[in-house]
């Protein structure tokens, strides 16, 4: 391979996708504005227990009424979780993206005043945690297994280089290097630190992007530390609970937490399967894989190897959801996943999100891409409704309004919420939607890899210009443009989607060419101009699951292009487990453009049980009467936008 | 019908069954030395964690030694749940039964001496909980929502009355009226009296049988007055809870508990659905309809028979387990009986059998028999090992060892345990075993009805004897010898099974007879001897659940006469969930008396999925090939008593 002569400089990426532009006008319309009122605890609204259940926390978030309090402008108590300041900063990192595609002044003037607002509380050390500052300074660093500390400066930290990116303000970074310093000043191998790392991992992926902004090498090794040192001492974190007092607790009942919950269990360099919290898991690998290139790390970035092989291929659902329990919102054992107690929380999609897109700048493979597309189009994207003011913090494959009155299953709900007494979800869909710009390219040292298809116009230095045009995901024809008046020497490598990898078509330059599929991706050299035509395979596919899988057992999920398919009773009005999909499913599409904001509609042929209106709980078998039906499906990140009801994505199917 | 010139006593019976003698002698021989060595801390155990994980509450049970503190005979706190005497009491009760079918003088001497320690740790006013006597006196009667207390004292009503009809021990009956006295002299509808029940209803079954033992009509209201005035103030419970400290639990974390989770939620009369925690529900039923009969009252009658239908035909498992999610060991809604999460504690299915048996009093319907004996020869029994050492408190429909990995899951173990931090299950299934005898017959004004099949030897009064014999449940001819030396005029009314009704054969005295079923019952007069064959209709059936229930659907469960069946893995080595029972299932029967101490396996025309060893989590839905192969199944009552493995319940059937 010819060494590319362009820089890795991430390319200026214009989205021109009507899907995805309906999505980033909607953040800057509806979903920053609402959540900045709910925020600031004017919205009117009904926080709900994430958990279920009848009695949500409360009318408020008062997350940024914390900072003011903290920064002296008001007086009164901390109120929520102790990191109940994260949702202001990821709030403030979907703003500072929403800038590099929609100018907006008056947005701009929040977002400078909240810099302000954040300067202001940061204490003279760097140290910022509003509920330490207020409710109880002398237990700082005291209670690392629960105390969020580095996990909500770890989310400023994330915030204040995307604001620097975005507008230039020094301001922002400043506050992000003063808390780096202050982590760095407490933590680190050296005498007298402390050697431990945050219950919650995110202070690695931030100290990663913090040293690429400033090159510090200090928080480059600090974030090395934090990875390779966690889970050698676990009893670290039991010898703080006992000091601080074992039921001295910040978030209730937290002190029994087993090690594998945090990935303490022991050390990460030897773990083989994804345990534990599943945002924990896969924020911890996203700073492990970017900490692996930037340092060189072969340890490193075989863990990542072992942990991506575990999630991907044995604990993930087809909608790319991770977190099979609700109890722990983990991962539990391999092929375990089962649709009606699951959890797939929408920030465990979105952290899977950017664990893959470290990992394809680390090595250029076409899953990397594959998981990326999975999320944008299905797992993550279902965390959000339509209207952008409602959300989804567990993100199921099956639902039933009933399942309310079942305590297993009331964490499963079949209408997004307002918000939530843990609300991490909500700004955390949000802040990848407004991101999307940088999930459209990787450039590497050999090539650039065009790994999502999502319409756009990219600029690359030495006025290499890439235009890709398509009606992505409804229409399977990509069209690219490159530009290349300086004649850069470089490689376009375009994934080839699994789903498509036995079936699609290269045109180049009017000229139909077949191409091997390297790991993934096809491979075109450029020297000057050139046009390329993808006609990918849209044929609408039955998946079934591994033999193991004991829940999906019998049953299929529809899939076309990148969308995965479920049936809601909007369409389907009897029960949906009486449903099957017939041998012959005779699966046709057709978009509707006035259906869930134009969404491709799929018809199958299917047939329903005959049921009695019998009485009976048990009688004995009378053999099926199937009634020949339709199935109608839509795509699975619309779902429940639409009449209350049952929802399924895994359908039985005829004989199967 | 003319009336029966029969009192209503219990008649004596024998069992002769080889089946349940096997059970009878467990207990006398191993059970109760077992539970005895376990309650006395001398038996070298684990104790599990009923809830499931890692950390079993400790080696010992203490619940001998907390009556020896509180009658002084030790010093020390008290250790355990705050009815932790109760395990004593049951098993004292299971004692006294077993007296009947086995003298036992060492035992009676323990038993003897175990009145004289409770007669000892009785405080003089009749009180007796020992939590509250050893180390909160001051809060007697202050936290009824969780104090357990007159559920305590209830326990041991039950065993004292049980003891006192056994032994004629007047010492075991005085401590119980003591008891009583004391309850009657702080409850009540009387000024100065606590106008509220207990959070765990018991006492008011135990009041009844303590009413009938001594025609004491201030029991009888008083329970009457417990039932009719449930839920009728809910918020006495949270005025105590607020005086005696909201988190000041005696059981952590039970302040939290919903008014429903035990059934004051609105009044017990109001009450249309079965709701909250499971046992609570079928031991206040028990009560209510003793109560109902002993006072007349049609209002606790009718709220009975709500109760009765909302159980058994919308909320009950095809073993007659209930309780559908581990949260709470609760109900939830009609037709949702998921296998994977559910509970179906054995104390529920013994409780079910208490309730059947009290409605069956009061209405001869067929069905309260068909439910005693689904019980018994199911999702009670299922509760104890063949070897009578090992318990279940979850009657799972479905289990996976592997299921220990997913805390959703983790309270359906595919082991029985050796005992349980609350220990409520073993000896509840020992009492009901050891008093079979009184599930045999029950005797109305108008007939003597046989209601369940278990071969025996019956003494009515006025010299009328019974012989019942039969190889049941493993052969379906059931021989009745009626002999009648003094003419006794009366009737005998012989239950048809529900999965019999459509086809029985009856031959009296040697001719073929129709009879018409009435109510689930044919009935026959006696005016002298008589001899009675039955032949009922022992075909091997497939039972499929109501079109609402979504767990069961596509699916069958396998039962020949009373018995459920299940498949194990130590018979049916693949995955079960890629097992489908054939259209034509062909299903035999043979007994096998060296399997399982002597069971009838069933085999079915069954086919299993071709999977091949793909590591695809996800691939394109190939035909499933279906190997023929058998199902081979043993009835569940016995499951779990060899190779650990998974089990299920609900089979896929083709094309269903
Ligand atoms: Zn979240
Ligand atoms: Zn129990």
């Amino acid at each position: 391979m010819t060494e590319s002569t362009l820089t890795t400089a991430t390319p200026k990426v214009t989205i021109t996708s009507d899907f995805w532009n309906k999505y980033r006008q909607l953040i800057v319309k509806e979903v920053l504005p609402y959540q900045w009122a709910v925020m600031n605890d004017e919205a009117d609204i009904n926080i709900t227990d994430e958990k279920g259940g009848a009695n949500p926390d409360s009318k408020n978030s008062h997350a940024v009424a914390n900072l003011k309090i903290a920064a002296g402008q008001m007086k009164g108590h901390h109120f929520g979780f102790p990191f109940q300041d994260t949702d202001v900063y990821k709030w403030l990192e979907a703003a500072a993206y929403s800038f590099s595609y929609q100018a907006n002044p008056d947005l701009k003037t929040v977002t400078d005043n909240l810099i302000d607002l954040i300067a202001d509380a940061q204490e003279d050390d760097g140290y910022l945690s509003t509920f330490f500052q207020i409710d109880a300074p002398e237990r700082k660093f005291k209670r690392l297994q629960q105390s969020h500390e580095l996990y909500t400066m770890g989310h400023y930290i994330e915030a204040g280089v995307a604001y620097h990116q975005a507008t230039g303000s020094e301001k922002a970074l400043t506050i992000a290097i003063k808390m780096a310093d202050c982590i760095d000043a407490n933590f680190g191998p050296q005498d007298g630190k402390l050697h431990a790392a945050d219950g919650h991992p995110e202070i690695e992926l931030a100290l990663s992007k913090l040293f690429e902004a400033t090159h510090e090498q200090r928080y480059l090794d600090l974030a090395h530390y934090f990875l390779v040192n966690r889970g050698v001492d676990p009893d670290f974190y039991d010898r703080q609970l006992a000091a601080d007092g074992f039921d001295n607790d910040i978030i209730p009942g937290m002190h029994g937490v087993t090690h594998s919950y945090y990935q303490v269990d022991q050390p990460l360099l030897t773990q083989k399967d994804a345990k534990g919290h599943a945002v924990r898991v896969v924020y911890l690998c996203t700073g492990m894989a970017h900490v692996a290139r930037l340092t060189g790390d072969k340890d490193l970035q075989a863990a990542c190897d072992r942990l991506w092989d575990s999630i991907v291929h044995r604990r993930m659902y087809v909608t790319g959801g991770i977190g099979s329990t609700n109890i722990g919102e983990a991962f539990t054992y391999d092929y375990d996943l089962p649709n009606e107690t699951m959890y797939a929380e929408t920030c465990a999609s979105v952290g899977l999100t950017f664990f893959a897109k470290q990992m394809l700048q680390n090595e250029a493979k076409g899953e990397f891409g594959d998981i990326i597309e999975k999320e944008l189009f299905n797992g993550a994207l279902s965390g959000i409704s339509l209207d952008g003011k409602h959300f989804f913090y567990v993100n199921p494959l099956t639902a039933d309004p009933k399942f309310q009155q079942n305590p297993s299953k009331a964490h499963i709900m079949s209408r997004r919420q307002d918000w939530f007494g843990c609300a991490c979800c909500p700004s955390n869909i949000a802040r990848l939607v407004s991101s999307i710009d940088q999930y459209v390219y990787t450039v590497t040292d050999d090539a650039i890899l065009s790994h999502q298809f999502i319409a756009n116009q990219a600029e690359f230095d030495q006025g290499l210009v890439i235009d890709q045009t398509s009606n992505f995901p409804w229409d399977n024809h990509i069209h690219y443009a490159v530009k290349n008046p300086n004649g850069v020497q470089t490689k376009l490598g375009i994934r080839i989607p699994g789903w498509s990898r036995a079936n699609f078509t290269l045109v180049v330059d009017g000229a139909e060419q077949t191409r091997p599929v390297q790991n993934g991706f096809i491979y075109l050299d450029i020297t000057g101009d050139l046009t390329v035509e993808l006609t990918l395979d849209f044929s609408i596919r039955e998946l079934q699951a591994n033999p193991a899988v004991a829940s999906d057992a019998g049953q299929v999920a529809i899939q076309r292009g990148p969308m995965v398919y479920c049936a809601e009773q909007a369409d389907n009005s009897a029960d949906l487990w009486n449903y099957r999909v017939a041998a012959d499913a005779d699966l046709s599409y057709h978009f509707d453009a006035d259906l869930l904001n134009g969404v491709g509609e799929i018809t199958a042929k299917a047939a329903v049980r005959k049921t009695s209106a019998t009485t009976d709980l048990y009688a004995d078998y009378q053999p099926t009467t199937w009634q020949p039906t339709d199935l109608t499906l839509v795509p699975y990140y619309a779902w429940a936008n639409r009449a209350d009801g049952q929802m399924r994505v895994w359908l039985n199917k005829e004989n199967a």
